[in-house]
Formats: C-alpha cells, structure tokens, sequence
C-alpha cells in the first residue's frame, strides 16, 4: 500500500497540472480565441495541451511507466504500470459549458486499473478510487442498496452509444423498467453512481481511457462494473455498473446477449 | 432604476437566503434522514423549507407586493409587483445530485418579469438579469450569433415535456436539422444560451414560475424567449429561446402551428 499512496499523490498532482492547463479554455469564448489565432477549438486544444502536460511529468517522474491517453495513444513502457488518460471525458458538455466533464487519470498494475480519479475543476469535486475506497474530496464514498430496477434510476450519457439495435433495444427494455432515466453525464454518472444517488449506469462504445479511472472509484465505493456479459470493464465495450450487486447480477441477464 | 437596484439587492438576499435552506439538502443522506425522521425526501423538504423562509422575507420587507411561488401558490398583492418563486428548479438533476438546478427568482411589475435570478449554490453561480443587461457573478453575458440550424446547439429538458405527438414531431423536427442535441438541463439551458455557449431552448409544458426569471437574463443578455408562436412567455407553456434573433424568427415558422 506504501505504493498505492505515493502513485494516488502523484494522480493529484496529474489532476493539477491538468486542471490549471483545462480551466482557461472552459466557458472561453473572444479572448482566448484571440491567443490561438483564427482556428479555435478550445475542447481541443484543451484535451491536447492537458495529456502533453500529464505525459511529461508521468516521463519526468517514472520513466519506466507506460502511457495510453486519448490525444496521443499508446507508450509502451518496460515496467508493467501504465497511466491511462483522458484530460475531458465529456466534451459535449466541456463545449456547452455544464461542468458534467472530468478529467479521468487511471494506473493500470499490467492486470487492471488499481487506482482512479476524476477530478472536476470547475465545481471542485476530486472523485479518487483506490483498492481501500473510494472519496470525494476525502469523504468516504458508498453506493446505495437498490435490487429492484422498478425503484432505480439509470444514467446513460446519450442512446447514440448503442451502434446497433440489438444494443439499443437491451438498453430499451431495462430502461422502461427504470423509476428514473437520465442522459448526459459521461464520467460524472459514475461518480453519482458511487456517491449513492444514481442506482445504474448503461453504456457502450467505450474506449478503455473512458472506463478505467472509474473502475476503482465504483468497486471502492462497493458497487459492481463489468460489460454487459459480467466480463472485466477495463477495455471498454458495453458496461454496467451498478450500486446493488443482486440488481448487477439482474440486468447482466437482460443484456448478455447484446454485448 | 433606483428602484431595480433595490430589488436586485433583495433578490440577491432572497437567493442567499434560499441557498443555506437548501445546500444541507443536496446530496445528503443518512445525516438528514434522521434528523427529519422515518420519511424523507429531500428535495420536496428543501423546495418548501426555501419557499417559506423566502415568503417571510418578501412579506416582512414588502408586505403589498404579490407571491407566486412553486410549493405554495398564489398571494395577491395590494402592489402591482409580484415576486415568483421556484426553490428548486430541476428537481430531477437535484434528486441525482447534478449540478444542473437553480433557485429561481423573478420581480414582475404587472407587465412582464423586470428582475431575474438564478442561483446555483453548489457551482457558486449567481446569474442575474435586468433591463440593463445579464450578469453571471458579475461578467456581462452576451449570447452568440448562430443564424442557421444547421450549425446550432439544441438544449431541451426532456422530451417528455412534449404532451401531443404534434408537440414532440414540431421539436424533432428542429431537433434533426441542429448540430447538436443534449438533453437535461432545466434553468441551466437558458443559462448556457445566455452565456453564449447553446443556441437554442425549446421546451413544453411550463409553468410561469419556471420560466420568469429566466426572461431577464436570456433578453439581457440579447436573446429572444417567447412561445412558439412569438407570444411572451412569462405564461409559460410552449418555450423557444435563441441566442439570435434571425433563428428564432425562423424556428417560428417550424413550431408555431403545435403552440
């Protein structure tokens, strides 16, 4: 654990020097616009700047250590440790201006995503999952009991992730089941998810930089996340999570045959 | 003016007001539940408890002026001004503890909505319109250009708020030409349009209360929000704001037979 104390520190300070390169081009209209010249696109270049600054200090810091983020791919490194990256999950709404994005830095142990934080700079909330636990802002994180879907509420961040219709209508049929759906949300649907306020999460066409800092944060919190088949969440696909474990093992039986 | 500077003055006392009712109430727990005893629910608790403790500062300040509120109803004034009220707009990002409410606070003169605020407490967001302008924390707002449909940002609450199928065809029908749509949002869409970083509000199904303070701050801000067959919309029912003008006299054209 002395391990997973000094990487968790050193995930701050990723989340740091992210956020102080992201915030300047968050709700940025004329006057940054003026700095960049005449193309602007201040959710690119945000993402971009922000993973060049978390690869350089990850270089400096643990040269050893694999790199895979969203702008810049996949750095092979020599230890078995990879930092997974993704500067804005959420860039409609970093683009829109609502403060539902996150910047997601997870460390993968070579077997799965042993640490994870999202950080959200605009309203202050730093979401971080370790095999201990999981906190926001250093107060202890607990899903809810929900077992029956008829009393859950689902997030899901828009019905354009399900690239089929087989997908869309598994999606469908547990949502008509739902108490509550509610689209949009990205990154900070699992962080609600864990905080015990949202009772299921349904995606798909996740990309692993999308899924793995969240991984420890929903399992710290004591929920479940898998794909739709009940397999390990941490390359992407079709997930759940859920905060119930018995409602996880419900709704793996509705959407197995889609995954 | 003299007089609009003083009602911002105490609309802003009502929104702080407000504000320490309800913070205790967002994303609590267990630590309330027992204090409020066996049934809880959170969001109605806070809705009412902000209501009265506004009541009682309008009538002790201006005991002639009229209240329009959310939880209690109507009081007629001997005052032409009537202060509308809705504690918690966005009940349902409440419940699931987003970020995305506001505590909305309207002056109406008998004529129209002269005085709008809405504050956000957890995000420290306090947007405010008058006949000067619209202000979020005391940067002027200005919304975007955006003539065409094509290259707009479409926000809506939900599409349950359409009530007929000609309702939800009329917003499809918009919502297939835009460049983006995105679902949720409540108070906070016309907020972001106000801010310039969404085009386009169209919603049903409103109540005045829902959408008074809201005036302000979208015309402020030099934004259009009327019905959808170009009536004022402080009666609320069928919404359509728009950052610029020549849009909105074109969605008119697709929305106004489903008024």
């Amino acid at each position: 654990m002395r391990l997973i104390n000094e990487y968790q520190h050193f995930a701050e300070r990723l989340a740091d020097v992210s956020a102080e390169v992201i915030e300047p081009y968050f709700r940025s209209t004329l006057d940054v616009k003026h700095k960049e010249g005449s193309v602007y696109d201040p959710v690119t270049l945000a993402d971009r700047k922000a993973e060049q600054a978390m690869r350089e200090l990850i270089q400096d810091q643990y040269p050893t250590h694999g790199i895979l983020g969203e702008e810049e791919g996949s750095l092979l490194g020599s230890s078995e440790l990879t930092w997974v990256l993704d500067p804005i999950d959420g860039t409609r709404s970093f683009i829109i201006g609502l403060p539902l994005w996150g910047t997601l830095i997870a460390l993968n142990d070579g077997q799965r995503p042993i640490l994870g934080v999202m950080n959200q700079p605009f309203t202050g909330e730093r979401y971080i999952g370790t095999p201990e636990g999981a906190w926001l802002n250093g107060n202890k994180l607990k899903t809810r009991q929900c077992p029956d879907i008829s009393s859950a509420t689902l997030m899901c961040t828009t019905l354009q992730l399900f690239d089929t219709a087989v997908r869309r209508d598994a999606f469908q049929a547990v949502a008509d089941q739902a108490k509550l759906v509610r689209f949009g949300g990205d990154c900070y649907a699992y962080c609600m998810l864990a905080s015990g306020f949202v009772d299921v999460v349904i995606e798909a066409s996740l990309q692993p930089y999308d899924i793995q800092a969240l991984i420890p944060i929903v399992e710290g919190a004591g929920g479940v996340i898998t794909t739709w088949d009940g397999r390990s969440a941490q390359q992407g696909g079709t997930i759940i999570a859920c905060g119930d474990r018995s409602l996880h093992a419900q709704l793996i039986k509705m959407l197995k045959h889609a995954t």
